[in-house]
């Protein structure tokens, strides 16, 4: 396998997809490196309906089609690569992986983020993070959904879509944090419990799940719950444990970039969910790595004359 | 029909329509308001190749699965309409059309560019601004194209393509601006002639066009080209005429907006090539209107009070 390109993207969600279009239609040759499989956030995504010109596509079928879209372009792409470490700060920048060591002038970041785990010490198996991948083994089965912002809110009712029996949706604050629409598609099924000012503060199992502890936040008293498996849905963090040290972070761990995309380090660029910024939209990264992979053919350009 | 409008969308191309279907999706009663049809410049663009997931669409073909989405969405477009004079100052934006006075406590303008017409006083009808829409006239017929950059040099090609007998392509620059591998495809054509350094001067028609007058920049000797018709490919200009005093615009017309696709002007937002950036392409324009439309959202929410 080739180990010197133009541009390494790492990240094949939709950011990095869209990156390594744009870059190989500038006829930079291109390598995308992805942990697991491509698709990212959008393949745990049951139905896309804000991809203009989708009105409602399952989010795996969407990123099939990027991924050919890829492919037609001729990118190499290396998929369920383990990257061992990397070097940004050099004038190339290399990553060494399980399957080599792959070197470019420039990157793109395209890491996205992943959702936060429960803070509980537990190897029980029936801990879930995505309805999509796991959902259906629960089917008549009860469930306990920890989180009631949108995440929580929608995975509950896609839960019930796949015929779970009852789930208890237990959310911190004082009330659902979800779209005013989506709440009342929950409050109106009868087997749903809703359990506000309440957390989760202990997971008991043997082999399986057994029950879990909840917390009133208010007056602490606790309740235990029996339970076949839980889904958590507390939010999402950036994946930037790679890069620290390298190039500037914030307090949360994203990415900082300026109108360009560019990084702290000289010629690594960042777009998608990984970067600081307030919208996180699918087709907001499209706009960011299409801005990010532009501006690394610009840096090319500049540092290496013009490529013919 | 209805007057009054949580959002008022002002363009149907992509970035007007992108704003559109998530101004619906989060419950916004949203009227867009375009001049001629939905579709914009994707409209004038023969294959698209860089809309992530279709590696190859023809622009028409891709903007009318867009307005099938707004459709489905429930977004009220009112196309072919005359927009007389608008009011984006006060508290309520109004625009007066030809079908109406149309008011809303928040707008996203997303009116685009268009081509700039050729310095020379004409009104012979044989200078057109889009293959797409007018080369079929021209099949067996000498053209020439003015202006030798990307469009200019794409656009002959697509001329090409429909069996156009001859063209002259004229740049006044000294070269070719467009990308290596599609002057080199052009070059490579036996029935294509490039004159560099060159500017038209001077159309003669009678009834129809009769020749065209080239000079070269550096001697100033002119000749005489006879020609069935001429394609103008000279740039881009802000479509920002009805805004001037109303909001801030820069130098060259475009319109500057903040991170939030803010403008000067209270609950007036905007996106897509209309505004100052560095890079417009369709992924662009679908990112920053997916900002502009949930940044009119947070506006709407903390002027009125949760809607609900």
């Amino acid at each position: 396998m080739q180990t010197d390109y133009d541009l390494i993207v790492l990240g094949g969600g939709i950011a990095g997809m869209t990156a390594a279009i744009y870059a190989a239609r500038a006829n930079l040759n291109t390598l995308l490196l992805e942990q697991r499989v491509c698709g990212g956030l959008v393949n745990t995504t049951h139905v896309v309906e804000n991809f203009p010109s989708y009105p409602s596509i399952n989010g795996m079928d969407l990123m099939e089609k990027v991924r050919d879209h890829v492919d037609a372009l001729g990118v190499t792409i290396c998929e369920v690569v383990e990257i061992e470490s990397l070097d940004l700060e050099g004038e190339t920048k290399c990553f060494t992986t399980d399957e080599g060591r792959f070197c470019a002038p420039a990157t793109v970041l395209a890491t996205g983020r992943k959702p936060k785990t429960l803070p509980l010490e537990t190897d029980c198996e029936q801990i879930h993070y995505c309805a999509i991948c796991d959902g259906s083994a629960y089917t008549g089965k009860d469930v306990i959904v920890v989180g009631g912002g949108n995440s929580g809110v929608d995975e509950s009712l896609y839960l019930l879509s796949l015929g779970v029996n009852r789930i208890v949706v237990v959310e911190e604050f004082d009330r659902l944090l979800a779209s005013e629409k989506a709440c009342r598609q929950l409050q109106a099924r009868s087997n749903v419990e809703i359990m506000t000012s309440t957390r989760i503060t202990r997971i008991r199992s043997n082999e399986r799940l057994e029950t879990v502890t909840l917390q009133n936040t208010v007056d602490e008293t606790t309740i235990e719950k029996p339970a076949d498996g839980v889904f958590v849905y507390i939010g999402q963090a950036p994946q930037t444990d790679l890069f620290h040290g390298q190039i500037e972070l914030d307090g949360d761990g994203y990415i900082p970039v300026n109108a360009d995309m560019q990084t702290s380090a000289a010629g690594v660029f960042a777009a998608g969910d990984v970067i600081q910024k307030r919208y996180r939209q699918i087709t907001t990264a499209m706009g960011d790595a299409t801005v990010a992979a532009l501006s690394a053919v610009g840096y090319l350009n500049e540092n290496r004359g013009c490529r013919t």
